[in-house]
């Protein structure tokens, strides 16, 4: 039995963006392990009900079922040990929290304000309402306000990525000579509003741009031939 | 011949506040291995000339000169393999160097923007005029502007620190079960205002003061028991 993923979508089914989604999605391909990746949408928390929770990755592994995208790739480095690493061990690991981290509340909220109305856009309209009122909600503010000011925000926003720029200038990838779960982690967050918008967060000769090409182009092209808007 | 480092140093002798030179006594302490950390001041280019540059930490170890906090942790984990592991292996050391980063680029320096006053007034005179120049230069300010408002931009600086909050959440130290060179690198951070000033960075409940209690504590209260103003 293959491995299932429940992974969010857009109205057109075959857009998928979530950041945690291809963190998932990536470490499975480290691992070699084939996935059928479904589509599914947020207002469906039914579907996914039997995991205990309503948010997606959800991975079902035979008679496992997994939520959020550390725990899952935790469970791949323990339930496939044979395979390729994700982590690289125990201190791999310990230091993989932080960079996860920082991606978690540094990196995807300024991500979001930058692209929230892009990712109301690609949603179907039951998710779209949904996807608005849970926003505004958190914001305190509509889309559009949040999103206001983007092309100067940007600026401000690139300059968080220095500690990406400090390491890439002095090893190619965050796990070292290979990419590892820490790559994942921020190839994951970039893919979000890459597959959503066509507003240009990386300019083009920034070394952290470079990086995530050649990131687009592992697993035979995985990140690189997702559908976009 | 035991190992010597370069350490910066006050008007007052046994006041150091160096946060790369933390770095270099807490990896030291942590590989077991003794050291001599002599006085050193910013303007004596001359004393640490052999290293072929004009910055400490210096570390002398028998017939090898380095310097750099972060290589100087590479050597010692190379030539004493033996004892306990800074970075925990490949992996470890690959993701530590994000954690580097971060406090390079983005958490020292707003540590500066709001302690550098109180730099200053421990040096000694002749380090105190070079350093105020160099300082100025390099933020195009005088130093008391830099500084200006910091009880209200010390907000900002805190919530930078939510990364940290997000792993010690989920596990004691930033190398996981134990303290590793991935701690070091933020006591040493948080080891520098701490030595130079009285304004506190850190609210009493934070877990990241939490933690850095625990740190204090460490190799004998090698932190704690610091020279402070």
């Amino acid at each position: 039995m293959p491995i299932t993923l429940y992974d969010l979508a857009g109205a057109d089914p075959a857009l998928r963006f979530s950041p945690y989604c291809w963190r998932t999605r990536l470490a499975l391909a480290h691992k070699g392990l084939a996935v059928e990746a479904v589509a599914w949408r947020m207002t469906e928390k039914d579907r996914i009900a039997f995991s205990g929770q309503g948010r997606v990755p959800v991975l079902v592994d035979g008679e496992k079922a997994l939520c959020d995208s550390w725990a899952i790739a935790d469970y791949l480095d323990e339930a496939y040990p044979d395979r390729a690493s994700l982590f690289g061990g125990s201190a791999g690991r310990a230091h993989a929290r932080f960079i996860n981290g920082w991606a978690d509340e540094i990196l995807n909220p300024g991500i979001a304000r930058l692209v929230l109305t892009d990712i109301a856009s690609v949603l179907d309209a039951k998710d779209r309402a949904y996807f608005r009122q849970t926003r505004e909600q958190r914001f305190g503010l509509p889309l559009e306000q949040v999103v206001a000011g983007r092309e100067e925000r940007v600026v401000t926003w690139r300059a968080q990525l220095a500690p990406v720029r400090n390491v890439l200038a002095r090893q190619p990838w965050l796990g070292g000579a290979a990419p590892d779960y820490a790559d994942y982690i921020l190839l994951g967050s970039l893919q979000w509003p890459r597959c959503v918008s066509r507003f240009a967060l990386l300019e083009e000769d920034d070394p952290v741009a470079e990086w995530q090409r050649r990131g687009l182009a592992l697993f035979d092209g995985l990140l690189g031939k997702a559908k976009r808007v």
